[in-house]
C-alpha cells in the first residue's frame, strides 16, 4: 500500500521502518552551510522541522523530549546554576531550562542559526525565554566550545545534537567526553539523548563505555515515550561522579512551574530499564 | 517523499500519520467469516500479522504488550488462579500468563480459530504455552462467554482485542463490563488494552468512567512503549476494588520466570502518568 496525498516519510534504514505525516503545505525549506532545514505544516502534528530529512520536532509532541532532557538531569544535580547546552536551536530544552529559578546562566551553542531564526518564526512557543537575562545564545561549533571553556565553568552540560551520523557524530565520542568532564564542576552532570533504546541499543551501551571511560565514574539511561522519533520510544543517558538514580524528589514536588509530561513519578519511572537493556548494560559495559 | 519498493504501511487517520514495514514477502492471506488476515515476512521485525489491514503483532517487539497485558495485572492480584482471556488468539497472552505457577485455569476465548492456527504456523514461539494442561482454547464470542459465565468464576479477566473499531468495539462498553463484574470473584481484576496515551486519551478516560460505573471501585492506567501501535506509546488499564498501585513487589523480584521487559522497577515506572493523562482524568472521571 501506499499513501495517497501529500506526506512527509522519515524511512528508518536499520529496521526497515518509516514514520509518515500527513503535510498541509511545505512552509520553509533552505539549505543552510551546514544541513537543509524544512518546515512543514501537519495535519495533526502542528508545525514539523526536519533537517537533512530527519525528523527533528513538532510543535505537537515535542514535550516529552524536551522536559526529559533538562528536568531529570537539574533534579538529579544538587544546585544547579550554570548550564551549557550543546546543540538545541530550536530553544526548547533552553526554555524547560530556564524555568528552573536558581539557574544563574543558560549558555546554548547551536552550529546552525537557521535553526534558532526559524524557531523563532515557526515554533515560537519554544522560544519565549530566549530573552531571559540568564540566556546566552551563540552560534558556534559545540566541540570547540568544550575545548576552549575552563575547568570548572558549567554545573550541567545538555547535548541536544542529531543523530549520530552526519554532523552530530562528533558530539558522540570519547574526546568530547573527555573535555566536557574537564569543563563541569567535580558534581557536575552530563545529559545526552541517546536515541531508541530497541532500535539503538549498540550505540547507548558504547556512550555508557565511552562516557566511563572519559572520567565519569556513573551512567544511567532514562527513557520516555517520543512518537515522531523511530520506534517512538526514546533515551538520554546522563552521567557524573554521583549517584544518578537520586534525585531531589521534594523539589520535584513543590516545583514552582509547569510541565505537561514530567513529575516525581515519571522521573522515577523513567529509571527503569527493561530486563533485556539491563542485561546488555551489565555484560557489555 | 514516497517509500521505494514493497512496504506495508498502516495509517492512523486521528491524527494524518501512519508507520511502515519494508516487506520480503507476503507470507499469507486469508478472509474468515470475521476479518482479513495477513502475515508477511519483514526486513527487521519478523514476521507481522495484520487483521483488516492494522498491525496486530510483529515477531520482533510483541514482547512489550504481551508481558505488560499479563504481569502486572497478575502480581497486582493477591493470588490469581483462575484467567479469563477475551480475545488474544495469537497466544502470546496466555504465554506469558502460563508462566505464573499459580495459575490453575486459563481459558482464552477468542472468535477466530483462524488467527490461532495462523500464530501457530507463522508465530510458534507464542504458541508454546497452547498445550499446557492449564490453558483451555476456546473460539467464539467473548460476549456471550462473558454473558453466560457464572458469578465468580476469574481472579482475572484480560481483555486482549483488536481496537475500538469493528468487532472489537462491544468489547469497550459498560454493559461487557457489568458481565465481567459479575463472574469476577470480590478481589478480582480485569485489565484491558486501552490504545495510546497521546492519540486516545478520551477513549482511556471513557473507559476509566464506564469501568467504575459498572461496579468497579478503582481504575489505573499502566503506560509503556510499543513501536508498532500508532504513536508508539501504549497502555493497558486495571479495574478492580483493590488499590491497584500496589503490587507484589517481593514476588516480582524472586519470580521463577524470565522477562524481556518487565520487572518490578518497569511495573512501577508503568504506574506512573504524565501530568497531562493524570489532569485529564482526574477533570472528566
Amino acid at each position: 500500500m501506499s499513501l495517497e496525498g501529500n506526506w512527509f516519510t522519515e524511512e528508518h534504514l536499520g529496521t526497515g521502518s518509516a514514520f509518515s505525516f500527513r503535510i498541509r503545505q511545505k512552509l520553509h525549506e533552505e539549505q543552510t552551510p551546514y544541513q537543509k532545514i524544512e518546515i512543514f505544516e501537519t495535519e495533526k502534528f502542528g508545525n514539523l522541522m526536519t533537517i537533512d530529512g530527519f525528523v527533528m520536532l513538532t510543535s505537537w509532541d515535542n514535550f516529552l523530549y524536551h522536559e526529559m532532557m533538562t528536568h531529570p538531569v537539574l533534579f538529579t544535580h544538587p544546585a544547579p546554576h550554570r548550564v551549557l547546552i550543546i546543540g538545541g536551536g530550536d530553544c526548547g530544552t533552553l526554555r524547560e531550562v530556564l524555568k528552573h529559578p536558581d539557574i544563574r546562566l543558560a549558555q546554548q551553542v547551536d552550529i546552525d542559526e537557521r535553526v534558532t531564526r526559524l524557531s523563532e518564526q515557526y515554533f515560537p512557543e519554544l522560544c519565549e525565554s530566549n530573552h531571559d537575562p540568564r540566556a546566552e545564545l551563540h552560534f558556534g561549533d559545540g566541540i570547540k566550545w568544550v575545548k576552549d571553556a575552563g575547568t570548572d565553568s558549567y554545573d550541567v552540560i545538555i547535548v541536544d545534537s542529531t543523530d549520530p551520523i552526519g554532523p552530530g557524530e562528533v558530539l558522540f565520542t570519547k574526546a568530547f567526553y573527555q573535555n566536557c568532564h574537564r569543563i563541569l564542576a567535580e558534581d557536575g552532570l552530563l545529559v545526552q539523548q541517546s536515541e531508541s533504546p530497541l532500535y539503538h541499543l549498540e550505540l547507548l551501551t558504547r556512550m555508557h563505555k565511552d562516557m566511563r571511560s572519559a572520567g565519569f565514574a556513573k551512567t544511567q539511561t532514562l527513557n520516555f515515550p517520543q512518537p515522531v522519533y523511530p520506534s517512538g520510544w526514546w533515551s538520554a543517558t546522563m552521567t557524573g561522579n554521583a549517584n544518578l538514580s537520586a534525585f531531589r524528589q521534594r523539589d520535584v514536588e513543590t516545583k514552582t512551574f509547569d510541565t505537561h509530561y514530567y513529575n516525581q513519578r515519571i522521573h522515577s519511572g523513567a529509571l527503569a530499564l527493561p530486563n533485556f537493556v539491563e542485561k546488555h548494560l551489565q555484560e557489555n559495559i
